[in-house]
């Protein structure tokens, strides 16, 4: 992947976007490949065939390419739980969906490639924001979903609303936050769905 | 620390017991100082003043010792759990408190000393035996507690035992696993709270 090193940006040539959708491309494959902790920002801008210089006017850090990357990868488990949790119709089943697809798509994205766990175990023990915003949005999920089974008379009205929602995501949690998924891979799915169970049960008028 | 060199167990003077005793509290007091994974037997002997061939009769290797130390703490949360349960009357109140006691402790004999903390992860990382003992320990209880709460009324009973014990049993996981408890610390407390409570709601009959 040698590309011609521009000292500076192009005043025409690929925009301020595309450079940075380049560099992080590129860091994804390099990462994925030497893993994240070990990699410099000159080991990247060598295999890109850009200038340090030239990446550190897009970013200011390989922390915050890291962020890019592991945002791209929550934003795609979020966008597929969410698709998941609208074709589901009652909440009970919402719920079912959510759990499964969140334990599902964590353990493919974080585990698939050993070498960028790396930065998601840097980026959940942080926090990092992209972390924290993807936690937000499950729980907003979970919210959501209670929300709708004690509308629809699904679920029990009586516990507060703040209560039962926190206590549903940290059930979950384990299995959604790599740090801890890391310690429960073998046996996550089988989990999921006895806690699951647990959970609906819990909830039960 | 410094004791005589015996080149072998002498005929008459401590027992078997008591060296294998002296040892351990050696070894306990060492890898608190200086970390488990760091130490070697020759530092240990070194330290306590015998020969590596002595402590050699007494443990078949590092990990020898690191068990029974393990396995000295894990016995001492159990005991504090078990007596915590029997003094609690109600199922309900027995859930409440092992839950409660079971994160206190673990919290505490685990991280008070960070250094004893490598045995811990080792432990639960393999896992070793004293671990799958204190894990089978802790089921036994939350199952004997869903029993008496089955016979009072307490507790619903429609489920399968062995899938309300073993959702129960992982819901508790990532606070007694030294594993995941380090990820869990500050908020421990707090959620071991929330989650009792929606555990007893999953169990209201």
């Amino acid at each position: 992947m040698n590309k011609p090193t521009p000292s500076a940006p192009p005043s025409r040539g690929p925009t301020e976007h595309e450079v940075r959708a380049q560099i992080v491309d590129a860091a994804t494959e390099y990462f994925s490949r030497y893993g994240y902790e070990k990699t410099t920002v000159s080991d990247l801008a060598k295999e890109i065939g850009f200038s340090k210089a030239y990446i550190y006017k897009f970013f200011d850090s390989k922390q915050a390419i890291g962020e890019v990357i592991c945002a791209n990868r929550l934003a795609t488990i979020i966008e597929t739980v969410n698709r998941a949790v609208s074709e589901a119709g009652s909440a009970t089943d919402k719920f079912r969906r959510i759990f499964k697809v969140l334990t599902a798509s964590g353990s493919q994205l974080f585990f698939q490639d050993r070498k960028l766990y790396d930065i998601a175990a840097v980026a959940a023990g942080t926090p990092w924001p992209s972390v924290k915003g993807y936690e937000q949005q499950i729980r907003q999920q979970v919210s959501d979903i209670v929300l709708l089974g004690r509308e629809t008379g699904e679920f029990e009205r009586k516990t507060p609303l703040d209560e039962t929602v926190n206590a549903i995501f940290l059930v979950m949690k384990p299995y959604f936050n790599p740090l801890l998924l890391q310690h429960n891979l073998d046996s996550a799915e089988e989990a999921t769905i006895q806690l699951t169970g647990l959970v609906l049960r819990s909830l039960a008028p």
